[in-house]
């Protein structure tokens, strides 16, 4: 896997704890999907968890350009964004969402998943990063 | 101006009151830009302020594609998601600005443009609307 760019350390925090990043792929149809999701952040890469089923993936096997936005709760003003690729490697012993219902949900094991469901891990390629560092009255990213 | 789809009553709530929306845009270099946004939905039409300067403009002046996605605060499992195309006016009285300002910080006038800065609304033409409706047991959406 590329490694592709480091996350500097003064954006770790807004990465940590349980963000709900905006996680935006392409569909077939050209339009742009963007919905919620949990993530995870090691100090190194930024995952996220789903399943082979959603068109998430599914537009991520087709293309995989990802963007992913995270916004530091009660601040809309701080933000980052990073664009990148999207490597999908496979969850079969489901220890990443596992990981996921931990940090989420206080629980041991992800318990939504239906048996035939097939998990999938994306990792992000970061190839850029966006973080308004203005404050609010000089330049509010918002509008 | 194009009317495209009407939005659904029961999405109504959804997209009241002072809503953050995820907004995306397409890139010149290809790669998609999300960022938080303010809206202001009239019954009819969602509709974004930005000012002529910023790069969310100046893409959806190449591409005019959009796609906006609102989450209920403190519930993931309800969002929708507009996709569509752009409209661009000029806000040159800054009246929608202010009514922006009126509903999100209780303020007659927005207090933080320049004066070179023009003012541009963005009028969303909805041609695919997604709103998950499954509970969080069976199918939540943010994995």
């Amino acid at each position: 896997m590329s490694e592709g760019m480091t996350i500097p350390p003064q954006l770790h925090p807004l990465l940590s704890g349980t963000p709900i990043a905006f996680m935006t792929t392409m569909r077939p149809d050209g339009r742009m999907s963007t919905n919620p999701v949990a993530m995870l952040f090691d100090g190194t890469h930024v995952r996220v968890s789903s399943t082979a089923d959603r068109k998430k993936i599914r537009n991520l096997r087709a293309d995989d350009r990802i963007t992913l936005c995270v916004v530091q709760p009660g601040n809309l003003n701080r933000y980052v964004e990073i664009r990148g690729r999207a490597v999908l490697t496979p969850d079969d012993e489901r220890t990443f969402i596992d990981s996921i219902a931990e940090r989420y949900m206080g629980a041991d094991r992800y318990p939504f998943d239906k048996k035939w469901q097939e998990r999938v891990t994306v990792t992000v390629v970061v190839e850029a990063i966006s973080a308004p560092e203005v404050p609010l009255a000089d330049d509010p990213p918002y509008s």
